[in-house]
C-alpha cells in the first residue's frame, strides 16, 4: 500500500486521500506532525478554533517488524501551552495506520452543528460518520463497546470525557493490545480532537502490509537492534520494575518533587517504589512485564491488580505514581492505582492532572496525603466537569491562577514532571528550552545526570547541562520520528551497535542511505521548525524560563536553588 | 509638607519615609507608578510573589483645589495580564495622601507568616499594624467599621474578599466622600495587595496642605479650566445621565457587545439605558448628579435606589451596566444594580467579572438573560470563593480556558470593555496596543469615532484609527499623571482654553514652566516605559492582537469583522 495523506475537513464534512507532498516524504512521526502543523496551522490561531489542525502520523518504521517501533505521534497547536505540540503513545494504531497506507491523518475545520462524529480508516480510504452511542462514555467503555460493534479487533484512537469537555489536559487515548489505554498525554491534544467533534477513529488495516525495500538487510539490522535493546541494563531494570524503578533512585538523588515541589525527598517513597510495586504485583497475580505495543522487547509496562487480585490498571508509570504519590504526599499504592485507572478512563494527562491537584492541595482545596480525596476529586469532579473539575482539568497553571498560588511548577503552562530541576539541573534546561513546555521526554538528561547512561554529568553543577540537554533534544526529535519508543535511547547512548542498526532499519525500509549526520540534521530541523512556529506564535526567550520560585526557594536535602541565568539558558539555541 | 516617598517592607515589617529621588520628582499618578514599577520590579517576577511591588501615587495636582484632580493611581505588575499596570479611582485618598506629603507609597516584600496587616499614614509618617477585625469582611463593612474605629473621616484604601483571595480580577477599593466605594478596577491590583497581606490603608492628613508656588496664577487657571469642563456638552450629558448615556448611543452605532460579543446590538437596550436609569432615579428619590471626589465639576456619578426607595448603589457606570446587562443579555436594571453593589462589596472588577460571566453563559454555566442567577453567582460563588467563584474571579480568559470556549473577548488576558472593535475600529487599536491589556480608558477613541469630539473618524473604516489611538494614548498617559479624571479629555479635545489652563495649573503648583510639547513628551515617555517593561517581561507584537474570533465572525448589524493586519497595528509604536 503506497503511503498517502488522509484528510478530513470537519467544517464541510468531507474527506480526501492525497498524494504525499515531496517535502513530507522523508518524514514520519513527530517530524511529520510538526512539519504539517508548521505548514498548515496559523501560529496565532486559537487552539480550539477551526484553524487548528490535529495531525496523526505513525513513525518511519511503524508497521514493520522493527523492535519497539509502534509509537503513534499526534500533533497540533496545544491548548495547554499555546506552542506546537507532539505527543506519542504506544497501542495498536500506529502499526495499523502504517499498514493501511496512512502516512498522516489531518483533521481540520470544525462542524457548525453540535453533532459528534467518528472516522473509519481502511487502506486508501477514510469515512466520516455521525456518532451517538459512545459519546459521553469513558475510554474503557468506548473500547469495549466499539470492539463489540466493529466485530473484530481494530485500532481505536479516542477521547474520553476530558476531551469531549475540551479540558486543556485532555489526552488522545489509544487502544493497546489488551484493549486497555495508552495516552498521547501531554499538551491537551484530546481537547483539540474534542473541538473537532471527533469522538473516535477506528483503523482497520485489512491485512495490509508495509513494503520493505531490502528485507534481508532489514531483518539483519533488526536482530542487532533488538539485541542492543535487550542487553542494556536499564532495559532490564525497566522490564522488572517498570519505569517506577525510578522512585527510589530519584528520591535518593534528592530530586523527587514532594508536596507540590516543596521538598526533594518523600518520606513515603518505599511504599510507592518500583520494588514495592513489583512485590505487590507478584503477590496479587498481576503481570510484571507487559508491552504497550506489539514488537516491544523492553516491556516496561505491567498489569497491577487490586487487593482482591482483580485487574486495576496497566502501564502504571513512574510519572503517574510520582505525581499522584510524592507530589501529593500520597503513600498508598492502591489509591494511586485507582486514580491512575480513572485518569485513563477520563482520558486526561496523569502528570498535568496530578500536579494540578498538588497545587490545589497547596491552596487548601484538600489535604496533602489525602489519597481518598484525590480519587474522589477525579471521579466526582474532573470526570463530571464540575467547576473544581474544570479548574483541575485545565491544568496546574490554571489552578495556580484560580487560587492565587505562587508555587506553580509549570513551564509554558505545562506541568513540570518528576524531577526537581534544582537538584537535577540538566532536566531544568530541557524544561526551560523544550519547544513544547516542561517535558522530560524531550531531552531526558536524567540518563546522564543520574543513571550514568551516555557518560556522567554532575546533576548539581551547571557545567555541561546545556550541551547535554541540546544533544539529547536533537536526538530525541529524530527518534520521535521513527515510531520508536524513547527507551531505545539508553542502548543508543551506550551501545555502539544500536544507532547504526536503527539507521540501517530506516535505510532498508525505504531503500535510501541515511547517515548518522543525516539523523542529527533531522533532529535539528525538527527543533528549529517547532521553535520557529512558537516564535511566530509570540513566544520569546522569556518563556524559556523556570518559574520564579525555583530561584527563590532552596529545595531539601541539597538546599539548592535554580541558578541559571537567562543568557546561559539561551545558548541552548546556538546550533 | 514636603513630598516624600513612603515605603513599607512587608517581609521584615519595616517602614521608612524617604526623600524623593530626582528622577521621580517631576512625576505623579500613572507616570510615577509606572516609573517606580519599571525601576524596582523585575519584569519576569510572579505578580503575587515577594518581588512585585504595589505603588500608590496621587496625581501632580491632587490635594489642590484644581477641579477634578482627585484620582489616585495604583500600579504594579498585574496578576491578570502579566504586564505593567496602572489603575486609578476617585474617592478621598488621593487628596489626603497628597496633603500628608506622600508623593508615593511603595509596598514591597511579603510576610513570612499568615497574619494580616494595615497601614496608617499621617503627614511624614507611616505605621504598620496587625489587623484581625475587618479581615474577611466586605468593603462596605470595612469602611463602616473603620470609620467608627478611627473616630473621624479618613481616607481608606482597602481590599474586599476578592483581594484577600488573590483573585486576578480583584480591585483596590477606595472610600468615596459618602463612605461608598470607588475602584482601581482593572488588572487585579487588589490581588497584589492581598499577596502583601495588607487589608487596608488609612490616611489622615491632619489638616496638612499642598503648597502652591503661585496661588494667584493657580486660582485663575482653575477658573478657566473648570469653566471649560462645565461648558462641554459631553460633560453636561454625563451630569444628567451618567456614563450610562452611552447605552443607547453605542447600541445605535452597532458596537454594543451583546451575549458575549455575538451581536453589536441589544434588544433590551431601552430597559438599561441612561435615560431609563435617570427616570428611575428621579422616581425613586435617588440622586442624578453625584461626585466621586471633592472638586469634581462634572458629577457623572449618581445614587440609585431600589424599588423601595432604599439606597442600592452609586457610581452606576455604563461599563458595569453594559457588562452585566447587554453582554449577559440581562435587561433588568434592578438585577444589574444588585450585582453592581455586590461587586463593590466583594471588591472585584465589574468589567472583568461580568465579561467572565458572559463567557460562562456561553459555556452553559447559566442562561443568557438570567439576572437572578448572575446575582446568585456573585453572592454565593464569587464572594465565597467556591470553585466556580474562583474561575470567574480569575477573569474571562480563565473561564474560557476552564470551559474550552473560543469566543473569549480578552487582550493580554484582560476582558474587552463595552465597545465592539469590529464596529468601532479605533478602540480595537487601543485594546490591541495598550500596554495594559484591553482597556478603553487607555485611549478612548469613542470620543472621535462616535461622539464627534476632537473631530470625526469613521468607526467602520481602518483609515486614521492607528493615529487616533496613538494620539489619545499619549495624551491619556499624561492626563493620568495629573490626578485628573479622564473625562476632562472631552473639553481638552474641543475647547482651546482647557489644555493651556491645565498646564498653567501644573506650572503654578510647582513653579515651573512646562509647555504643551512637554506634556506630549511625558505621555510618550510613560508609554515607552511601560512598553519596555512588557517587552522585558516577554511580551511581543503577537500579544498586540485581538482574539481570532473577531476576524472570523462578522458582527451584526454591520456584519463586519476585525480586518487590521498585524503590520498595520504595529505602526502604532512608530513615535
Amino acid at each position: 500500500m503506497a503511503d498517502k495523506i488522509f484528510r478530513v475537513n470537519m467544517t464541510d464534512l468531507t474527506t480526501s486521500v492525497e498524494e504525499v507532498p515531496a517535502d513530507w516524504a522523508g518524514h514520519g512521526g513527530r517530524g511529520l506532525t510538526s512539519t504539517i502543523v508548521a505548514a498548515e496551522v496559523p501560529p496565532t490561531c486559537h487552539p480550539l478554533g477551526p484553524n487548528n489542525k490535529l495531525v496523526f502520523a505513525p513513525g518511519l518504521l511503524s508497521g514493520t517488524a522493527a523492535a519497539n517501533s509502534g509509537r503513534l505521534s499526534c500533533g497540533a497547536k496545544s491548548p495547554l501551552t499555546g506552542t506546537i505540540k507532539e505527543a506519542n503513545a504506544g497501542g495498536t494504531s500506529a502499526q495499523l495506520l502504517a499498514k493501511a497506507g496512512c502516512k498522516a491523518l489531518i483533521i481540520e475545520g470544525q462542524p457548525k452543528d453540535d453533532n459528534w462524529y467518528s472516522l473509519h480508516i481502511t487502506p486508501g480510504n477514510i469515512t466520516l460518520n455521525k456518532e451517538e452511542e459512545v459519546v459521553g462514555k469513558g475510554n474503557f467503555d468506548v473500547v469495549e463497546t466499539l470492539t463489540e460493534r466493529l466485530g473484530k479487533p481494530m485500532g481505536i484512537i479516542t477521547i474520553g470525557p476530558a476531551g469531549e469537555m475540551k479540558m486543556a489536559a485532555a489526552n488522545v487515548s489509544v487502544k493497546d493490545p489488551d484493549g486497555k489505554i495508552r495516552s498521547c498525554g501531554r499538551g491537551g491534544l484530546g481537547a483539540v480532537m474534542g473541538s473537532k467533534r471527533v469522538k473516535f477513529i477506528s483503523v482497520d488495516s485489512m491485512d495490509g502490509k508495509v513494503e520493505i525495500a531490502d528485507p534481508d538487510k532489514f531483518r539483519e539490522a533488526n536482530k542487532t537492534f533488538a539485541k542492543a535493546l535487550v542487553d542494556h541494563p536499564v532495559s532490564q531494570a525497566l522490564g522488572t520494575y517498570g519505569t517506577n524503578v525510578l522512585v527510589n533512585i530519584i528520591n535518593e538523588s534528592g530530586g523527587l518533587p514532594t508536596r507540590n515541589f516543596s521538598s526533594g525527598q518523600f518520606e513515603g517513597h518505599e511504599e510507592i517504589s518500583g520494588e514495592t510495586m513489583h512485590d505487590l504485583i507478584k503477590e496479587r497475580g498481576g503481570r510484571v512485564k507487559h508491552n504497550c505495543h506489539k514488537g516491544c522487547v523492553i516491556q516496561c509496562s505491567q498489569v497491577f491488580n487490586d487487593a482482591k487480585k482483580k485487574y486495576k490498571t496497566s502501564g502504571f508509570e513512574y510519572e503517574s505514581i510520582w505525581a499522584l504519590g510524592a507530589d501529593c504526599a500520597v503513600d498508598n499504592l492502591d489509591h494511586i492505582a485507582e486514580a491512575d485507572h480513572l485518569l485513563d478512563d477520563i482520558g486526561i494527562d496523569s502528570i498535568e492532572t496530578a500536579v494540578a491537584i498538588g497545587v490545589a492541595m497547596e491552596a487548601g482545596v484538600l489535604e496533602f496525603g489525602d489519597g481518598e480525596g484525590l480519587v474522589r476529586i477525579l471521579r466526582e469532579e474532573v470526570a463530571k466537569g464540575t467547576p473544581l473539575g474544570r479548574i483541575i482539568g485545565a491544568g496546574a497553571a490554571t489552578v495556580g491562577r484560580a487560587y492565587g498560588v505562587t508555587r506553580v511548577p509549570v513551564v509554558k503552562n505545562q506541568a513540570i514532571p518528576a524531577y526537581d530541576p534544582r537538584a537535577i539541573k540538566g532536566i531544568g534546561i530541557t524544561y526551560a528550552t523544550s519547544t513544547q513546555g516542561a517535558d522530560h521526554t524531550m531531552g531526558y538528561t536524567i540518563a546522564t545526570n543520574v543513571l550514568g547512561v551516555g557518560g556522567s554529568v554532575d546533576p548539581l553543577s551547571k557545567e555541561g547541562q546545556v550541551e547535554l540537554s541540546r544533544n539529547l533534544q536533537i536526538a530525541t526529535a529524530a527518534i520521535d520520528s521513527t515510531g520508536m519508543c524513547l527507551f531505545i535511547a539508553f542502548a543508543a547512548l551506550d551501545d555502539t551497535t544500536c544507532l547504526p542498526a536503527l539507521i540501517d532499519l530506516i535505510n532498508a525500509r525505504f531503500g535510501i542511505s541515511l547517515t548518522g549526520d543525516d539523523v542529527v540534521s533531522l533532529g535539528k530541523y525538527i527543533l528549529k521548525t517547532e521553535h520557529d512556529f512558537n516564535t511566530a506564535a509570540g513566544f520569546t526567550k522569556e518563556d524559556d524560563r523556570l518559574p520564579e520560585f525555583f530561584s527563590l526557594e532552596p529545595v531539601a536535602p541539597h538546599n539548592v536553588v535554580w541558578d541559571f541565568e537567562g543568557e546561559e539558558i539561551d545558548t541552548f539555541w546556538d546550533f
